[in-house]
């Protein structure tokens, strides 16, 4: 494995110490306060469903930032798929550190693994040659986050930022045809991907033939993607053809069948804008005082 | 109305800071450059489908902190309990600051309208004299728009975080019975809540005599809490009876039963945490250049 | 010993980040510049006078910071009775990084162990059964040091900010009874401790009667504070009373007879806001060089 | 009048914000939104006691950053001297924001002007033509307040922190000589002050030889600065003599003796740490709702 | 114009509020403070060279950051290529604001445009049709003021960062060859840039065999160059030649023959990095006092 | 060595964090996701050209926080002179990690070892006895970073920022005189460095008899300054002279005529503002897999 499904370190650092903060602030855990500093614990982190786990940097990260003395082991990184009652790690060390450490580190795990869970489901579902890609509507201030556990359940990222490449919508073409839209975002922005979104067909062969990288088909049925996909093939003829993007109305009950007609990508803030979390607990198995 | 429903400023200030640092580094929004600086536009939020709004300090703050020239008008505050494709607000002035501010604008909107909508279906579901309580399973770092959204949806807030009030469980009490505990965090933290978990009855009983503000009830089915609960009554017989919480395999189809059991409370993190996000777009209807 | 003294770590990391930015930007110390960098020394934190230590974790946080290799010993935690020209920890290592460190570390530790040092004698004052609480006038941006401090000198904390429990004056109700007020605050706030203020008796009895659970009574003299303990036990008969707290008018002269007038609580800014220092200082026993 | 008193702008805005997140995190002001938004007041700072004001930009700070649309007159800027029962300035706009910002506003104004009301009583007391300096002993975090407040108060303000000029102690000079100590520090930080501490008169003798700029005669009795200054003027004949401050044991008991021995400064943290607090309340004269 | 031109607005807010902390810590402008407040004055700045302009967005945020109520009046936007001794926008209202923000403000302008002039120098010097490219050797946290610097000069900006595109380099290839390395890179980051260096041109050409979007011809002289990419385009036929980008050894002798071998880019970080300042001054014509 | 070449840690943390940061968002290095994690490899950095290094404090940095079990070895510490081709250190470890780090890295060595380099290109060619001084002309938000090169190439540090010291130019002094504003800032600002400005002798004169600590000789010829130097010192006669400061003018041809005429420090900008950089890279020798 490589750290590709890794969310940028310097991410994982800041919002761990935000998430520590503000369940700390102002008084620390007054319900710990009532525990002797002496006595220590291990602790089981056990997935109670199946899926797929993510978040494991960022529960460590948790452990670390609370105590750094305390061990942590970790069986199950992120991306592996698990079945329910799985062990993903285990945590020992001052009982006290643990119990103000645990709902952080499990907010996270549920968070994550749930986004990571639920993307395995579209992965799965869409058995056709389309991959399945991600998008930018994402919980405002943890997009890394949520990006990497869409890695972690075996999709991909679509661009991380408005910064990232250049989509042209309708609203940024003003008094421009496609083909000019094009043209002024290579001559300024050259090396990056241009994508053109296209309500119909035939501004989908207008992005082609202006030589855009990417076009997206925006809410068009199976059997329109099948018809946009060769019209654009036959456009291209030996040339390479455009990256073809399904967008719109996707869902568990319709991926399949666009996965099928020839598009390379289907993509749909479902994979983790709004996902349901997967229940994680953490089980305290054996306390111990002085 | 009053500022019951809003989040804390500094927050909102600071996450939509931060959201749009993620949404804009290093280069800025590159489609919006190819716009000419002098296109203006008028647009509408519109919900495209049935809830409950929640949000709009944090979209105002996005289009506030991109372009102080923007002019915005918010019909729909949080909440609003809407039918689907109502008009939420309008923002007008550069077109290129509003598409740079309409994809952070618009996360804000349908993630918190979705924790919101989804707390009030709860909330309706909950047809007995119990109120309903979110818990601190959050998304870590926004715990405070989360609690905010909560409450725009009816229902209440558990603890803010972990300074709030003593919460004992099992493992805060090593070696001390409930009595012992309760007694200890009525020293060290006087003027606390605080709150006692029970798995048994017995516990709840000794929690109660021992003065606790508030008894979680975790895991019992509705005969068991009506058992509970009448158990309770008698022990404190004239005296202030502890608030008494329903926690633990809550959902849609069991909360009602809950509410009619004669408990105060009934927490449960699906509130908010893993709640679809409510379908929210926004409508540019006119255009002009210079 | 348990973590009861401690501030929040979080806390801790970053107002010593904030201290030792203060004293070294932007050219860094540039005494210290002056000595070989072979140089090494040890030294001995000494308490001039006799007070109550807090700050520990602070001052071992700057040395952390400033040079992770330097050794630190610590003989007095937290809250510790001290007599004067006590020894308190030692340091050994880089003698630039301890000139560096010294003065922060010093800050830190005078201010707080002054603040403990004069709670201590307002806790020894009161030799009544009321136990002494601080207030929320602290120093801005310090409030969980001070509040730790405050502990480690043996009183308790009054809520940690305007979020931890609802305090009901005068100026809350606008239109509304205290009754009304009290309702109001547990219908939105369930859970949270409702704190009611009263200058006279009258008030005292009505938030009791609305179930307030705690009162405080405002500027009273200990005889009137007797008589409103009086009849608010009265009125509750068998039922809990609400804890009652004496505010206002306390200093070190009047703290003693307050404490024996049967209220629960006596608080007062005086524990911490404006708190002389302790007089505490480093001395440097040896110094080595290549 | 200049902004001789200020503390720098960046630190006012710095500090207010991370004083209103502790007081609001994380779920704001609970006993607040039992109010109706539409509830306004105007209200009034009163000093209680007589002092010396210091604080304002500060407290203006907070009601910006919590209600830009609140109406804030400030009458007695930082440096008036005031009788007892004087008011400050007046705040009128919502109850709610009112509210939220008051204690905050408070506690920097409090804080403040008692460390400026504090600092007048030394600059008082010391009739002679010295004047009186503060040290590097402050608050952590807050220093650049202090020492505008000690502005206020009438005394100047010694070096701000470790990189501003150079200060050689015992411990500075590893087996070099003062002389040879002086000369490297003017040869590595050219143009900046040189300042000696010197425990004998032997050493201050040196040091004004070696060229220092400021020389600090420690725990001397006031004869024994007499004897100093005359020696070290004999000493520079026509050439300047060095800045002379005196420090170590100066108290309001000493201050007059010492300020008549010829010193140029008195040096003394009490201006500042531990200093006590003025106290000032917000008096809010009328309320009005819909 | 539109906001090509502009850098993040989030990072100008941010550089500023450090800027101008690093000008003002601890004490503020020590000088300034000897100024009454009434002074005011009206400044222009000047540009003593010829150039190019840039970083007026950072000028103006320095001036409102400062003072809220300076009048700036800017007439030369970034971009502007401008003769010597050319007025860029001028300032008026309190002296005190102007001297404490005239040092920041003229740093940025000076250091950015000066950036923009020496992007000019090279983009003048390349005659033929190969556009020119900046690189990510970059002022570290500065990068997005130097890359608008750098479009205000007229070149273009090559990736923003490690996360904006693929760069498969010699050491990212272990035990994969190019074909590899680009099929891997096109599986796990679909729609990304994938860009190779090719230090030959056999690498070159297996690289756009690959499908590569760019290849860096690296190290190569003119004829070299002109070799490649008749190779490349003899390769790809009728299909879409890939970018090709000339690196290394490239000044403003060489820039030229370059420009005319048919390659798109030119990339040099000698365009920002290191760029000579260009020479501004703040002219102070008109002060008055009270 | 001491830490007097060092700049401040809290800096070196600061904007290496922000380095990484400004590289790494939001999706990480998305080439070196490629790589299995089991790689590694040893690498050294070599400067390609002579210089004096500096920097090296921050590129340990950079690893450091990329990946702490990365093994750093450094050879020529800031300072050092070097002739081209010179290792200054290596680094081994996660071949990932370190590709990660490597352009941050190499950003800090270049760009501060530039600004040392072409410091020392200034100090050789100012032969007298002059000692050169660098000015307050830096890239914003980096001063420290920069006045630390600059020591590193044998020059010294003017003032660090507004706070340090007085200086008084012509726009200070509104209606007074030299002497009136030298006696201003003396009074109010006791122990610091007093610097005025000069245009012409008679000012320099008055500056000196007003007791300033130092003189800034502007835009004078050398032969204006050798008479200066003449006056200025007949005017002391057995007094202290001020420190003397050529200033204006300054470049690599004319410093040393200047350097002989018997000022004490010559300022110029040019050290380090706008200063090339110095070519370094890293040599990755040996890379290893599973």
């Amino acid at each position: 494995m490589s750290r590709y499904l890794d969310p940028p370190l310097h991410d994982v650092r800041d919002v761990v110490t935000r998430a520590l903060a503000e369940d700390l602030t102002p008084l620390g855990d007054l319900s710990a306060t009532l525990l002797p500093s002496y006595a220590s614990a291990s602790a089981t982190f056990v997935a109670r469903d199946a899926g797929i786990v993510a978040g494991a940097a960022c529960a460590l990260e948790v452990f670390r930032q609370v105590d750094e003395t305390l061990e942590v082991t970790w069986i199950q990184p992120d991306g592996s798929l698990i079945p329910g009652m799985t062990p993903l790690g285990s945590v020992s060390g001052s009982l006290e550190s643990i119990l103000i450490a645990e709902r952080t580190a499990l907010n996270f795990l549920m968070y994550l693994s749930g986004i990571a869970t639920n993307t395995g489901r579209y992965v799965d579902a869409a058995t056709g040659p389309a991959k399945v890609w991600d998008t930018r509507k994402t919980t405002p201030g943890l997009r890394s986050l949520e990006k990497a556990a869409v890695r972690a359940g075996g999709a991909r990222n679509h661009r991380g930022n408005l910064s990232d490449w250049i989509m042209l919508k309708d609203n940024h073409l003003m008094g421009m045809s496609i083909t000019e839209g094009v043209a002024l975002a290579r001559d300024r922005w050259p090396g990056r991907t241009i994508h053109v979104e296209a309500d119909r067909l035939e501004q989908a062969l207008e992005a082609t033939a202006a030589g855009a990288d990417a076009v997206l088909l925006d809410n068009m049925t199976p059997e329109e993607l099948r018809v946009a996909v060769a019209k654009v093939s036959e456009a291209v003829g030996a040339g390479r053809r455009p990256l073809l993007e399904a967008s719109g109305g996707i869902d568990l009950t319709t991926i399949d069948a666009v996965s099928h007609t020839g598009v390379d990508m289907i993509s749909t803030s479902k994979l983790s804008f709004g996902a349901p979390t997967l229940d994680i607990g953490l089980d305290i198995q054996s306390r111990a005082g002085a």
